[in-house]
Formats: C-alpha cells, structure tokens, sequence
C-alpha cells in the first residue's frame, strides 16, 4: 500500500520559513548556553565561519562566477549573487572608504528575522544574525581574501535598515589587491 | 557610491545548503551541550516542536490546501505538499497498519544530511534529523491531531532509507477520526 509522489525530482531550494524558525532555535540555545552577548556573538560567528570554509565550494559550483578583479566586484558578487542564491534577497553594496577597502551590505529588509519582533532588553548587544557575517569571512577566506565582517546597523535594534559592514585587510605584498 | 540591485523582489525560497549547514551547526552545538545522545534527541525533537506551532499558519496560509479527511489524506499532505514546499522533497507515503493510523514516510535521500558522510561511533544513537519529528508533531497537534513521530530508519546509520514514522493517536471520543 504505497503511493509514490508524481515526481520525485528534487531541487535546491527549501522554504525560509524553515530556515528562519531554525535559525530562531538556534539562537534561541545559545542565549541559553550563554548569559553574556558578546558570548553568543562570538559564538554566531564562529558558527558561520565553519560554514562559510564549507559553503563557498558550493557557490563557486553553482554560480559559475569568474574571479573578481577588485574587492568592489567582490562586494557586488556576495551581495548579488550570493545573498540571492542562499537567501533570495539582494542587498545594496556602498562603498565607504576613500581606499575602497570598506563596503557596506545594506538590506532593506532582513529575511532571517522574519519571526522576530525585536530583541528582549536584556539581549541588547545580541547581533542576532552574526551567523551572516561569519559565513562572510570564511567564504572569503577561502579565496584568499581577508576580511572584517560585522553589523554596523541593524534593523532589531531600532536602525532604519540592517548593514553589514565588509573591510578587507590588505596585506602588504597584496597592494594590487588581485581579487 | 551605491549601487542598487536589479530587482529587489524576494521570494520564500532559499537555497538548501545554508540550510543544511546551518542545522549542522545547530546539532554540532547540542552535542557538545549534552553528552547523551537521548538528551539531544529530545532537545531536538522539542526545538522542532516550537518550531512546527509556528510553522503550520504558514503552511496553511500558502498551501490554501482543504481540511484533509481523514489520516491517510493527511499524510499525503505531509509528504507531498508539506515536505515538498519546506524541504523540496517528496517522500513517498505507505501505511503500515490494519487499524488506519500508522503511517510512514520514506526518503530515498535525506536532503537534511547532505553534507554529513556518517554519524560519529560515539553518536550511534544520535537521531540526526530529529527536529523534523518535533516539527510534524507540532504542526499536526495544531490541527488537534496528536501523534508520535519518530525516525524508524535512517540511512546515516546504514539503513537502506530514511523512514519517518506516524502514528495517529486516536482519542476516544474521535473514532470517527474525522481529518
């Protein structure tokens, strides 16, 4: 007595919801683990950093992307690109630096806090999606690319918009800045 | 200096990697947590039970699917309409008992283990995916279905398919089971 689906094709798109509400958890265990922000932040970011070393291969198969020339290509391609392929939004990129080293991602909206109201008063330094930025900088990191990556604005805690800021660490002998 | 993107419509699909990875992490971080392998099934189970409350306005907001008449109808909803949109898959659906209220759903492959070769000899009684029973059992009590939800195979520990078994429980006052 077994019925078999229409088709049994499968894709590589799941629904966010899922996603969102399991990110939610996972948070959620974290603040449990630890009392102190700056301890789950930590954490948020370590947690993505192991994904990003992991994720990027995945990208670099599907997307098909040629190597960028310039960090400014890059910012376009994690904004464009990547934010469309994993999350299905697309931020907008600035650059904020005269060295043209600092970008900033800005997302009018947040598809990762689609479930969440704003953050309880005793978690106000909590980065609730650090996650991100430690994807970031793995994924970059495994191209050569050094980076700072952190929320500079965020919409959970009043901001008008959520912004992720990118500085790219130059190294001395890399002044051509190849990427 | 800023630069928008094309179009910003969003959609509800992401790509299932992040996902996967995430979840990864989200299993990783309750093992270091707890060293029994029970106590991180049921903290599983438990998160995916928050989670399917949640979920199930969801489902039943963009699905626009009818009351489902009986358990049969709602396992084929579970399987093909349910997993098909959150997780892009469609397990196939057999029911395993005389009595009408067991059902299983059988996954050729498990999207959630992409990138996980095999459980760890110390994990061996890990039920990896266990936030997916937490999460059916939720959104079904939110319909006023109660049911137990459990992995009877999985392929992470070298079963043949990865099975999700179902049981309706029937109160006395519903024989008539009637969704």
């Amino acid at each position: 007595m077994s019925r078999s689906p229409g088709r049994k094709q499968e894709n590589h798109k799941i629904s966010r919801e899922l996603f969102v509400l399991t990110y939610g958890a996972l948070v959620a265990q974290l603040c449990k683990e630890y009392e102190k922000d700056e301890d789950v932040n930590t954490c948020l970011d370590s947690m993505g950093y192991s994904i990003g070393i992991r994720l990027i291969d995945d990208f670099l198969a599907r997307s098909a992307v040629k190597k960028c020339r310039s960090y400014s290509e890059t910012a376009d391609m994690i904004a464009q690109v990547a934010f469309k392929m994993y999350l299905g939004v697309t931020p907008s990129v600035s650059c904020s630096s005269a060295t043209g080293n600092v970008f900033s991602l800005i997302l009018d909206k947040n598809p990762l806090v689609d479930f969440v109201e704003e953050l309880p008063p005793e978690r106000a330094s909590l980065c609730y999606c650090n996650l991100l930025c430690g994807v970031i900088r793995g994924a970059l990191e495994m191209v050569h690319l050094a980076a700072e990556v952190t929320f500079l604005q965020d919409r959970l805690k009043g901001d008008a918009v959520t912004e992720i800021g990118i500085t790219f660490l130059r190294k001395p002998e890399d002044r051509k800045h190849r990427r």
